[in-house]
């Protein structure tokens, strides 16, 4: 711990980008210098409001995404992009169109993207998602974009980390309401009917509507568990807006932008701003702990003996829970 | 530890399904009477083949993992379903019509149906998933189907647990090849392209052939990760067969369950089955280790120190990495 340069710290904070790019690898590792850098970060982070923006595939959250982040900055606001989603153009998954739409952001100091990777992290990709979004909060961004494909558990980790939640959906996609099958609804503080141009759409934001409303329940298409999370979720006075977009060419984005706008007031006047922080913090410090457990363990016993033990599972000589009892002892 | 029923895990053993139902929710829950439990049924599992079922929302897996359930059970052989995607009919949350699709395997003992919570395991999803399906495999269930949704890291993780993985497509859902997108392809055992009576099957089967191929490489629509991924994952001389479906109906289904019958004996024939076994038993003692060793330091630290750390961190008083040193040492 401890030998990360502070000049490269220095230099991100500073609007170096290639330190600051370099900042983030760092971090993204999670690595002995990577907890330096971030407890060094830390003092400068909490300004920025972290807004996840979530769906299905084939919602075009990715354009909305590019969007925002094209109208945010517009509006005089610096912008970070992480897209976690290995759907989005931002990530090398997407296909040529997408490239070229993108280059729209390219070359602006006050707009800087990241990719994650969707494996590998260590301690998992909401950790490491979020030390990244810490480092372009210190940096200074106004406003940080998470995208993420809202399916997966790690998904919706990384959803609960940020302060709003767009979750996007389209018509079309076989289903009324893909949100609602997904489990995305419950977290959802903005939602975006995106594609609006396209048939179904203003009956997709009606269903979206019935559902908010509670309506849904009495024509049996929704579980209750969802309506009660549903109902948990919005005990705060905060009612998630509905917006109809065409991200394509710009239409309603700025409309989204008011209403993630309004949630931030709302977070804040509310006192959920400080709650929120407080719980997502809690969680954070568990998964350090977890990952910093797990490699003083295996430095103390050995990345080989852990092999060893699991071919002898695998030969059925021993078990997992036994096998665990040996490295950690009763 | 060691506090579990014996005669729980008899009873479960000997075909009760109320103990087998009850000995699932004590493993799934992680407690260390799971651990106890596990450790006493090791030397019985190792005998089922865990095949995962994963695609995007709306490429009607949920049907097709109901229908392959049943064409298997059709011809002898016992089920067990794990149904991890929060849109499946088996985790409640479906429309009606899936409900009362699902009733076929209601009633049959030779058909066990699991639906996972997909938030709140303490170790993951992942890790509570392999434990109800160790449960299976030592009840003596010959398949075991694990359905996600196949977009999140821990749906990958799911499914890398599985000997072997099936991804489902289907035309018209506003991408040529969404399991490209989503990065599933490399994880991809046999590949499904459901709603074969709708218009693009065709199309969309090609389209994946020529992934599988490569010839897709020189079109510039897919990455060169994507195919290095593919071709690591391919080089054991397993082709992943693409197998049109109408799950709805069960056509087809008799070759999936062929491809998937196939591509055990490949792993068989190429010593591949340890190997897989190996790196999942490693995988999954890490997991436990990770868990076991937070829970040990909880117990000694107290929760309520996690928490007052949580809420100095977050008032800038403490940072991440400080706490860390505080609750662990240097």
């Amino acid at each position: 711990m401890g030998n990360v340069e502070p000049s490269l710290v220095a230099q991100a904070l500073e609007g170096d980008r290639r330190a600051l790019a370099r900042l983030i690898s760092l971090v993204e590792d999670e690595s002995h210098d990577a907890y330096a850098a971030l407890a060094a970060l830390h003092p400068r982070t909490g300004r920025a409001h972290v807004v996840g923006v979530t769906g299905a595939p084939g919602t075009g959250k990715s354009t909305l995404v590019n969007e925002l982040a094209r109208q945010l900055r517009a509006g005089g606001a610096t912008v970070g992009v992480v897209a976690v989603d290995p759907s989005s153009p931002f990530t090398g998954g997407a296909l040529l169109g997408d490239r070229v739409r993108m280059r729209d952001l390219v070359g602006d100091p006050g707009v800087f993207v990241r990719s994650m990777a969707s494996r590998g992290n260590p301690g998992g990709l909401a950790q490491a998602t979020g030390n990244v979004v810490r480092v372009l909060d210190a940096a200074g961004f106004d406003t940080i974009l998470v995208e993420t494909v809202g399916a997966g558990q790690a998904e919706v980790d990384v959803a609960h980390a940020a302060h709003t939640t767009v979750v996007v959906e389209a018509p079309g996609l076989g289903d009324e309401v893909q949100a609602l099958k997904a489990g995305l609804l419950e977290i959802a503080d903005v939602l975006v009917v995106n594609k609006a141009d396209r048939p179904g759409a203003a009956r997709a934001a009606q269903a979206l509507e019935m559902v908010i409303n509670g309506a849904a329940s009495r024509e049996g298409s929704v579980s209750r568990g969802d309506l009660t999370r549903m109902t948990e979720a919005n005990t705060n006075g905060w009612k998630p807006p509905i917006v109809q977009t065409i991200a394509l060419d710009g239409t309603g984005v700025q409309e989204v932008i008011h209403a993630v706008a309004a949630h931030r007031e709302h977070l804040h006047g509310s006192g959920l701003w400080a709650g929120r922080e407080e719980a997502r913090i809690e969680k954070e410090l568990l998964d350090v702990l977890r990952t910093e457990l797990l490699d003083r363990l295996l430095a103390r016993v050995g990345r080989e003996q852990v092999r060893d033990l699991a071919r002898r599972i695998a030969e059925r000589e021993t078990d997992l829970y036994t096998a665990v009892r040996t490295l950690v002892g009763r």
